[in-house]
């Protein structure tokens, strides 16, 4: 927690639950990514939070955007951001949607299957597209399966098509999955990468960019390498595959930029146990996975706790968010611990709660708003 | 989907994705569980679809409310249901939650712990309380682990308590599961009860009421027991435990009541393999796990799809969302076939998707808006 957040929620205590988020911390985030890979190009994954304050400042440090949706394309024009620092980054796109972003100015537009390059063709003539590979997502505490991205036979032949198609075919994106705590799954997937280069150039298409996607870790309840160990990871990868003709390197940061910079307040609506002698309590925030913590899904992401009471004796709890659904519970395997003195009416914090939060909230299952926000 | 849904979706092509619900059918299936269980109240499950026509059509018919929060208690209230005919049912419960729905005229609280039922005495003096057990959820496609409920040791010594605290000691409360397929669920805790309400009788205190939960199922892709059997298997159970003495019963039927009467129209994003000969293609929706569909995680409850190409070859399909989430997968192992023609742009309806599904949609996942809504 930045100490800009904590002296708000220290002499603001605004009504629980909402996020606060350090707008700095973000600008900083971005300062060391900058400095961690210096010749990449750093495309904020907007879906990570789209707040205007956070597009707005990262406009202003000269970051280019991946939307995912024509909406979040809007958004960041709203915030200043050129249509050409935009890259349209699902490759699953109505054909409405991209020709909306076409017509906004958008040029980059990413694929992975022969119906979707039919559909940029048709509807974003002459855009820069790139082709998404699937990849090992080893190592991520959020893995993205199988759902993005194609083999490489497929993206080698697509690629061929999109210059026929009178595309540019600019490149090719991987993603390693998202909280990868494994440098070594950048290094795999750039291997493959080069090996595509190498075939479209004989095919005599010049392929001009990688784009290494995101996925850099945050900090919760354990260490995680460094920005800088990555950097050198992905480095040391592109150098040993492309030698002295190194491409242009996109990079897709969302939740490295703005995991840290924010926290989330919450109440504690009750601590109680199942029986008498149960060792376990239950302790039940007024924020869960239907507010807005989605990524706690299978216990994922771990994220740490505050507790007004921290330092005194503790003991085993499982925590579960307020509605009146089971699935609505964040943490019963993950061995959390938290306080004793625990009541109801304690605020508590969940650290590192700046992204993939705010706009997975429902929209009001259980009658629950979604959280407030407060960028500071 | 009833003929007037289909009509309107003829006749409207509302912009996707929606839902269309019927209010007649919801009227229908409520007389048809009033007929197969006339001795039960009916308190809706607000929590399956808070929508207005929703909660008017059912104050009109008598029914009452199961309201999760204060704001569903409110609901229902702007609906014209009388403050009496709501049981605030979440065993968790901020206490100023507590205190609202007492000012607004509230009298019937539910609870599983300590600390709850003294929130319950300080904010809701004198209120008819009930306490919920834990039971088994065999049998139930979306089951409810132990979040909710105590242990009945702790039950009986709680309702000694509400009435040494000048509460109402209500009765006793308990949930198999909801899309509960088997009608022995019922019978093993309507025993559990039964005993209950023996020990406490023996203890001095008279309870006058079984809440036996929702969890009535709605037909999916298979078929499953009928309202009437279910009825059976309840009423048989109650007599056999508590002879003449029956108590009062009340019922929380969410999903049965308003699942079959909706539809969600989506349009297919992209059709598309990952590799050539792949023989499973992924059909993405312009809905999703985070658009509404949030049952589908673990593919717990799986929708009929209807396709303007059924009757036609088909194929095994994996079908998905429309976000950048690989978490946004609805099913990938539950051996989906959809016809072979089906291509980006074609309308298909989910069906029976009138519970659970509005609410849950996030307020902007990736930039997408929540589903529109029409109440016919």
């Amino acid at each position: 927690m930045t100490p800009k957040v904590a002296q708000f929620l220290r002499e603001c205590a605004p009504a629980t639950p909402c996020l606060v988020l350090d707008v700095d911390r973000v600008a900083e985030n971005y300062a060391r990514l900058r400095a961690a890979l210096p010749l990449a190009r750093i495309y904020y994954a907007v879906k990570a939070n789209p707040a205007a304050p956070i597009l707005a400042r990262l406009t202003a440090l000269g970051s280019a955007f991946d939307a995912a949706s024509f909406e979040e394309v809007e958004a960041c024009l709203a915030a200043g951001a050129r249509p050409d620092s935009i890259s349209y980054g699902n490759t699953v796109k109505k054909a409405s949607a991209i020709a909306a972003a076409h017509r906004a100015g958008v040029t980059m537009f990413a694929f992975d299957s022969e119906p979707e390059l039919l559909k940029i063709a048709k509807h974003a003539p002459g855009a820069r597209v790139y082709c998404r590979i699937l990849v090992e997502n080893k190592g991520a505490e959020w893995p993205l399966s199988r759902k993005f991205g194609c083999e490489l036979d497929m993206a080698r032949e697509l690629m061929v098509k999109a210059g026929e198609l009178g595309l540019d075919p600019y490149g090719i994106s991987f993603h390693v999955g998202s909280q990868q705590t494994s440098t070594a799954a950048y290094e795999g997937a750039i291997a493959r990468v080069a090996m595509l280069f190498t075939d479209l150039k004989e095919a005599g298409v010049k392929l001009r960019m990688v784009n290494l996607g995101g996925g850099y870790p945050v900090r919760y309840r354990q260490e995680v390498p460094g920005i800088d160990d990555f950097g050198a990871a992905i480095m040391g990868a592109m150098t040993q595959h492309f030698g002295n003709d190194l491409p242009e390197m996109v990079i897709e940061p969302g939740r490295f930029l703005v995991g840290d910079a924010g926290v989330v307040s919450s109440e504690v609506v009750l601590v109680s146990r199942k029986g008498k002698d149960d060792p376990v309590r239950w302790v039940y925030l007024d924020i869960g996975r239907f507010g807005g913590l989605a990524e706690t899904e299978g216990e994922a992401i771990r994220y740490a706790i505050r507790t007004p009471h921290d330092g005194g004796a503790d003991g085993p709890v499982t925590i579960a968010g307020p509605t009146c659904d089971s699935a609505d519970t964040l943490y019963e395997k993950s061995n959390y611990r938290l306080p004793l003195a625990l009541r109801d009416g304690d605020r508590v914090e969940l650290l590192a709660t700046g992204a993939y939060v705010t706009t997975y909230a429902s929209q009001g299952f259980n009658g629950f708003q979604p959280l407030a926000e407060h960028y500071i």
